[in-house]
C-alpha cells in the first residue's frame, strides 16, 4: 500500500464504501437488506443433521469485561428463590404455589451482541445521514436495534482463522487481511456470498478461557480485520460480520490517528451490522468435524428501544 | 368432570403428567427433548415464503409491569451519546471516533419470554425431582435457562384462538379447553406434533394495545388454557408453548385453593418450557394472509448464569 | 406586579439575584457559604430536648415516582438473605457465620433529596458561569454534589403554612409569597437570617399520605413558592431551601412560557440548595409542641462523584 | 488466653456479651438506645471550631470493590444531560428550561455504610431473639436499617491507632485489642464513655489510597478489631463503632474455626452498630491538629424500607 492509513484515508474509503441512500433514506437496516427472503429460505435448506450450536458466552459476573467505558458484567439479583419459599416466605399463595424470579442489569454490549447502527459515528453524522443529535440520553431515535427486530436469520458462513493457520489462536496485533479471508473460505471448501453473515474466529476467546485470564480482551491489542476488509465487505455484500473479540477490529490500530477505523466505515458508512464477543469454540469443532461451514444462523437482537446494542444468543443450525 | 379441581387434583395430575426420570434424571431440558435433530431438520424444510416475523413486544418503559411482585418495566440508560460527542466529552479519541453505548436493568420476566424449569415449584421439589433449596439469593444451582441455551428451534404452530372464533378478543376469564385447541389446529389445518412449539393467541395484547392500557394485564383476570390442557400438553408432546397473556392460564383459576395449577403441573412435573407475553400480532395477519399455520420458530433464551427465566425474540420463519 | 412574568423576566431576575463570583470563580458551593463556621457553632447551641426527628420519606417501592422523566421508586433487590442460610447456601462459611447483604437502584431524586447546583440550568450556561457541555453521560465535572460532601450542618427553620393557615394542606396551585413565609415565621417566633436551611411545609405529601395516592405529587399541580421568593431568597442569604413536594414551586408555574422559573434564578443564578420531597410531618408535630421552630439541621449528601443529586435523610435536632 | 477461640467460645461469649431484652422484646435499635436524649444534647455542645469534616470515601466506579460476594462499586448513570440539552434534545421544556438527571445502581455496603443488625446472624437467629427466616428476598421484615432512620447524632471519638503508635498505618494481621484502645484513647485525652460513636482509624484505608491499589482491601488479610473486644464493646456501652476498614475485624480472623467472630457477637448478641470503609484521614488531621478527639458526630442512614445496610456520609463537627 503506497498511501499512508490514517483519518484521512478513513473518511475517503467512508465515501467509497457507502451504502446511504441505497435503501432509500428511511432505510435503517443497512447490510441487512442483502439478506432477501430469497436468501432466507435459501438458508433455511441448509440444515443436514439439526444440530443446533450457540455461539453466546454465559452472561455473568465471569464475563470479559473490566470496567473499561463504564462496560460491567451482568449483574444478576434474584427477586423470588426458593429459599425464601422455604422459608415461608411465599405462604399467601393458595395451594402451596411456590416460584422463583429474577432481574439481570447489564450493558447492552457486555458480552455476545450486536451493535446497533447508531453505535459508532464521526463527524456528526451516523448511517444514512443521520445527525448523531438524535442518540441523547433517550436513547437512539434511529438506527437503534430494535429497527433489526426481524432479524438477523440467514447463510452464516465460519471462517476459522486459527484452524485454517494450524495454531490454537491468532496473536495479538495479527491483522487479518481480505486474501486470508478468502483463502480461509477457499480451504474451508465455501464461497462468501451477497448476504452472508460472516463469523471470523481469531481464537483469542479461546486463549482466554483457556489461560482463564480476561486481561486484555476488552480494548487491548488483538488479532483482528483489518482497515483492508472494508472494501471486501462492501464489495462482498456481507449482511453481518462477527469475531469472537472485543471489537472485531486488530489492535493496535493500523491507523495510528484513527481509532477503530473499520467501525468508522463499514458501520457507519456501510451500514454493516457488526457482532462481536462470539463464542465460536463449539462451532469450530463441528464444522471441523463434518467439514461444513456454511449453515442456517440466527441471532435476534431483543427490541429494546431506541438501544445502540443487544446482547445476543446467536444459534447455527447445521 | 365429576371431582372438584383442587390443590390436590393438581398434585394427582402432577404425578399422571410427570417426565421425571423420562430423560434421565440429569436431564434439565424437559420437554425441549421432544425436539429431536430430525424435528429440526422438519422444521427447516417448513419456509416458503422467508418471511421473518418476530413476535417481541418491545422492550421499553411503556411495557405491561406495573410493580406487581416487583417487576417493573425495562429501564434504558445511555452510558455515552451523539449529544456527548457533539459536546466536545468523546474529543479523547484519535480521529474522531465517536460512540454511544447503553445499558438495560430489567426483570428476566418482564417482557416476551421463556420461564426456565426453575421458575415455578411446590412442595419443595422443582423439575426432575429437585430440592427448591437450588434456588437461592446466587441464582438456581440446575434447572437454570442458561441449561437451553442450544434452544429453541423447532416446528411452531399459531393456535388463533379469537381469529378462529371470529371475534377481536377472548374475554378475561375465558378458559381454553384441550378440544378448543383441536378444533382451532383442525380448522386451521394443521395438526399439533410431538415436538411442537404451540403459541396460543388469546388477543388479550391486542386488546391492551388498542386500548392504549395494561390495566389487569399482569396478573389480573385474563383468558387462557383450562388446567385440563395439562393432559393435553403431556400426552402431544409439546416441546413448547406459549400465549399473549401474563401467565398461560385462565385467570380467575379453575382451582380455588390453588394459584396458577397448569404451571405446577406443566411446568414442574411435565418440564414443560412456558412462554409468555408473545406479541402474535403480525404472525396472527401473516398465516392469515397465507393460510399456513405452520412454520420454523426459533427463540433462543439469553444463557444468564443460573436465571429462571430470559427476556426472548421469538422469530417465526415462513 | 405590573410586569408580565415571563422568560424574559426569569432572566432579568437571574442577572439581578446572581451570585456568580461572589465566593471566587472556582466556587463550586453556592449559597452553603452563608453557613460559615460561626453559624454552624451557633446551631449546635440551639438544641435543648436533644431529640432526633428524621425528615426522610421512605425509600421503597410505594414513594411517589410515576415514571416521569425516567425517575421510578428505589429498586430494592438482595445479595444474600437468611433464607438462604437457612436453605444451606452460605454453610461454605466456617463457624456457622450466616449473613445478609442488598443492593438498590434508584434515580438520584426519586424521594428525599438534595439538588446539585449542576442540577438546573438554561442558555447553555449553570451557577457560576459555567459550561453545560461540562454535564454528560460521564456525570457532571462541575457543581456536582460531591463538592458540598462536608455539607450540610447549620440551623433549620420550620415554615409550617398549613399549621399557620390553620388548614391540613394547601391546596393545589396555592402559592407561596414572601411576605407569607415572613408572616409565618414570625406567627412561630423564628426569624429567618443569613445562613438558614429554611424547610416549607404545604402539607401536599401530608395529603398524599393521607388519601393513599401520589396521584400527580410528580409533576402534577402543586402549592408551592412563587417566583417572587427569588428575591427573597437571595436578600435573606438562604442557605438551603426544601420543600415537601416534588418540585418546590407553585405549579401551573406564574411564568406561562416558562417551567419552573425558581429553579432557573435560584439555583443557577443564585446557587441555592434545594430539597425536595422532605417528610415534614413529625417535624412539624414537634414544633407546633414545643413552640420552636428553629433548630440543628443536617443532611449530608451521598458524594458520588459527578452526581447531579443525592438522597438524604435529613435530620433534625431539637 | 488459657482457652483456644473458636466456634464454641464465640457462642459462650454470645451469650455473655448478649443485650437482648435489655430494651423490649422490640426493640430493633440495639446499643443505639445508648444515645440517650441527654447525650444528644451533650454532644451538641462539643463543637468549639464549627468545622464540619466528611469521612466518606466517594462513591464511584473507583471504590474498593472487586465483586467479592456479589458487591461491585456504584453504577452511576446520566438519565439528562447538558450535552442532551445542547442538542436540543430538551426544547420541549418552555422557555429554555434545561436539567440533568442521574441515578445509581449499588450494593448497599459498597462503600462507607453501617451495618444493619439484620446483616448478620447465626444459629437461625439475628439480634434480639429474631428468627433469620425474616430476611428473605423481599427484604428484612425486623432488624432492618429503616428502623433506625432517627440516629446516628451522638459524641464521636476517634481513635488514632497509626498516629498514637508513629506509623502510617498498621500492618495486616494486626489485631487490635482493648488496651490498646485505652491507651491510644488515654494518649487522645479522651475517655470513651457510654453511648459514644467510636471511630478507629487502623490506616488500612490510607495505604490503599497511597499506593493507589485496592488489593486485598475487600476480604483479604487486614488489621482489625480482635474478638477480644467484644467484651470492651459490651461493658463500655458503645453505641457505634466504625474503621476505615472492609470489616473492623483483623484477618486471619483469631477464630480458625469461625469467620468474623466480633460480628458474630458484637452484632448479633450486643445488638451494635457496625461501620466500614470510614475515611479517617481528615477527622484524623484535624484531631491531631486541634488535639481534639471528641466531637459532634452524625450518620444518618437512608431509610430503604428492608434494608440490611445503608452507604452514609458520616460528619464529625469539630
Amino acid at each position: 500500500m503506497s498511501a499512508p492509513l490514517d483519518a484521512r484515508v478513513v473518511r475517503e474509503w467512508g465515501e467509497r464504501y457507502s451504502n446511504w441512500g441505497r435503501w432509500g433514506e428511511d432505510d435503517q437496516k443497512g447490510t441487512l437488506n442483502f439478506i432477501t427472503r430469497e436468501r432466507v429460505r435459501a438458508a433455511c435448506a441448509l440444515p443436514r443433521s439439526g444440530e443446533v450450536i450457540s455461539c453466546a458466552l454465559p452472561f455473568d459476573d465471569e464475563g470479559p469485561q473490566s470496567g473499561i467505558g463504564g462496560r460491567h458484567n451482568p449483574i444478576h439479583r434474584m427477586i423470588a428463590t426458593g429459599a425464601d419459599a422455604l422459608a415461608g416466605a411465599q405462604d399467601f399463595f393458595p395451594g402451596g404455589f411456590n416460584y422463583a424470579d429474577d432481574s439481570v442489569s447489564m450493558p447492552l454490549q457486555c458480552g455476545t451482541q450486536w451493535d446497533a447502527l447508531a453505535h459508532v459515528f464521526y463527524d456528526g453524522k451516523m448511517y444514512n445521514d443521520r445527525d448523531v443529535a438524535l442518540v441523547t440520553s433517550r436513547g437512539a431515535q434511529a438506527n437503534s436495534i430494535d429497527q433489526i427486530k426481524d432479524g438477523v436469520v440467514g447463510r452464516g458462513v465460519l471462517l476459522d482463522m486459527p484452524r485454517f493457520l494450524r495454531r490454537p489462536w491468532l496473536d495479538d496485533g495479527t491483522r487479518i487481511l481480505p486474501e486470508d479471508l478468502d483463502a480461509c473460505a477457499e480451504a474451508s471448501g465455501v464461497a462468501v456470498e451477497s448476504g452472508d453473515v460472516v463469523l471470523v474466529r481469531t481464537g483469542m476467546l479461546t486463549r482466554c478461557l483457556t489461560q482463564k485470564s480476561w486481561q486484555g480482551y476488552c480494548g487491548g491489542p488483538a488479532p483482528g480485520l483489518s482497515v483492508h476488509c472494508a472494501r471486501w465487505i462492501f464489495e462482498r455484500e456481507i449482511a453481518a460480520l462477527a469475531t469472537d473479540t472485543w471489537g472485531v477490529e486488530v489492535i493496535p490500530n493500523e491507523t495510528p490517528d484513527c481509532f477503530q477505523p473499520l467501525h468508522m466505515i463499514s458501520l457507519r458508512n456501510t451500514g454493516l451490522l457488526l457482532g462481536e464477543i462470539f463464542h465460536l469454540d463449539a462451532l469450530s469443532k463441528s464444522c471441523a468435524a463434518d467439514g461444513n461451514y456454511a449453515f442456517l444462523f440466527m441471532a435476534a437482537p431483543l427490541p429494546i428501544t431506541g438501544a445502540v446494542g443487544s446482547p445476543i444468543n446467536p444459534l447455527a443450525i447445521k
